[in-house]
């Protein structure tokens, strides 16, 4: 990112925010992302310089100017704000438009949720899914996070697309060789369901979240909308139908968002405690198979960097560094020494994700 | 409820949201409901005099003691604080401990609406759900809501049960002969999905929005959970597998609520005519079926609204009417002229919902 032209600590926010979603698990977000994020820079559809601007405020809210910098520069300046404003307000909401792709939205509740907050992070995106009963895609597959704090570094950390599933879960299905995926997760270009993955990934789209009519798709759209109404709609930026597609950069992305910080000391005594009771007992639930406990949101996250804390780093596929070496030979940055590039193009690792 | 000696300003509160949900077509939760309402306070589980207390407030937040007062009392005295708070701090965040089954969410956010603000009200229930993977029911059908106010009267108003779908959707298939009902549904006593509505309603339960884990079930799980995180864990109320069963009344139901007002003029100038373009562009996408064009959260509402407006009144089936006149029998309430029960009973109307 320096090599193109990024103010230093933008580059820094971005590396921070990958390598994260990485060592959760997430890698559909992190460093295989990068390309994306150097070719919006380096294109100047996104500016590479500059600072996020306070356009209005007053008590718990803000409204920023996102500037058109990287989406993880926005993001970080307003939850920062949103959580000063929880601090003296009890709750910190900040909505910014002319912002860009800011990675994964838990990042931005969980650094609320260091200081004590409840966080909650939201954005628009670009439309990839149909409406219940639309034949063309219109909304953005707009994530919903909360992250809460329990005791003894536990939590409760929800971060999921408002639809059935994600782009990559459909992407790592069809690598995988898979025909076949069940209902509810896409439909073909017409916005007719279907169970094909590549006739997904071929022009089709996604479904919300309860996928058809019967199956409660409709509350998944009504979930994509509400995001959409906490972000673009408040912020002013674009929204629905008119963001630009994914990875074009003909126009500026002028993404909406919206940060929460919520102080739970302002309500009733013992909030980290009872939430631990209830993580704990949901956890405790008897499950319908022995082999699959009962989990609440963010313990498969937990999982993973419990892994890669014993494995002393973050394991990567070969494709994902060969990503990066690629990226980094392009742009002539000296990333790997030879010997050490040399041992991971010599490696036979598992590309199963 | 004044028979039973209820305030006469709670029986109101009671008495408006209950028609006011007939009115929008939720009749699940309207007039055939009064008697759970009257049982929990004949019962004394439920207070009939009384004032919902401020316990603390900072900023745009406040927790309130409901005093075990009619869910309505409790829910109309938060959101009005909350649109206060809006007013001067730009949110109102107030959460209630101590509270009652409060009728649909959409009431309050509704209230919020009315003064220009976008209104979000969230509660916690009784356990009737299995979250993913669990034998056990622990989680309530947590709703969600938001109302925000577009132009012209027009609105965006989302008020969902955190389900697939609520139980009066299983009993109304189930009355009109149904035998197989949508995978994502129900499950049996064991949490095991089924398709048999009677299996569901005979002790089984409910499954989160997006149904079983490959659907997205768990998705549906988080949100149920962020919901109580917002209502039980933050108020200090009752919450999880602890809230009473629905309709017992040997404890208090202790039930935690949100209220949230959001004053849109904070942000970006020009929300509701951006939330009216929104909702037009989505109404206007093309549907798959020329019969079923795509409608945003609150068209059925107003469906059903504009039907009642043009018959002058609230359509009702004889059986809630039949209702209504046997709890005024019981109670020795002279609701009723002889006359009119007696044309009403004479009447052979459709018993279908």
């Amino acid at each position: 990112m320096e090599k193109i032209g990024c103010d230093e600590s933008h580059a820094q926010q971005l590396a921070d925010i990958l390598i994260t979603s990485d060592y959760r698990g997430h890698y559909s977000h992190g460093i295989q992302r990068l390309h994306i994020y150097v070719q919006d820079v380096a294109s100047g559809a996104c500016d590479k310089n500059g600072t996020p601007k306070i356009l209005k405020q007053k008590g718990s809210t803000a409204w920023v100017d996102g500037a058109n910098l990287l989406g993880p520069v926005v993001g970080n300046f307003c939850i920062k704000l949103a959580v000063e404003k929880a601090r003296e307000f009890g709750i910190g909401w900040v909505v910014a438009n002319n912002s860009n792709h800011f990675g994964i939205a838990g990042w931005y509740a969980m650094h609320a949720m260091n200081q004590g907050m409840v966080g909650m992070a939201f954005t628009n995106t670009s439309p990839c899914v149909f409406p219940t009963r639309s034949a063309q895609k219109s909304l953005g597959s707009n994530p919903i996070c909360m992250a809460a704090p329990a005791t003894k570094g536990d939590n409760f950390f929800l971060d999921m697309a408002s639809t059935t599933v994600a782009y990559g879960k459909i992407e790592v299905a069809e690598k995988r060789g898979a025909t076949h995926i069940p209902n509810g997760w896409g439909a073909d270009q017409n916005g007719v369901e279907t169970n094909d993955p590549q006739v997904v990934l071929g022009g089709g789209g996604l479904q919300p979240l309860g996928g058809q009519e019967a199956t409660g798709g409709y509350k998944g759209t009504g979930l994509c909308m509400m995001v959409e109404i906490m972000c673009g709609i408040m912020a002013g930026s674009a929204f629905g139908k008119s963001i630009r597609q994914w990875q074009t950069t003909d126009q500026t992305a002028d993404l909406g968002q919206c940060f929460v910080a919520i102080d739970p000391e302002c309500f009733a005594p013992g909030f980290a405690e009872r939430l631990q009771s209830f993580l704990d007992e949901t956890r405790n639930l008897e499950p319908l198979n022995e082999e699959q406990p009962v989990l609440v949101a963010g313990d498969p996250e937990r999982g993973h960097m419990a892994m890669c804390d014993e494995l002393d780093g973050i394991v990567y596929k070969k494709s994902q560094v060969l990503h990066l070496l690629k990226l980094a030979d392009n742009l002539d940055v000296a990333m790997f020494k030879a010997k050490r590039l040399n041992d991971i193009l010599a490696c036979e690792g598992n590309e199963s994700d």
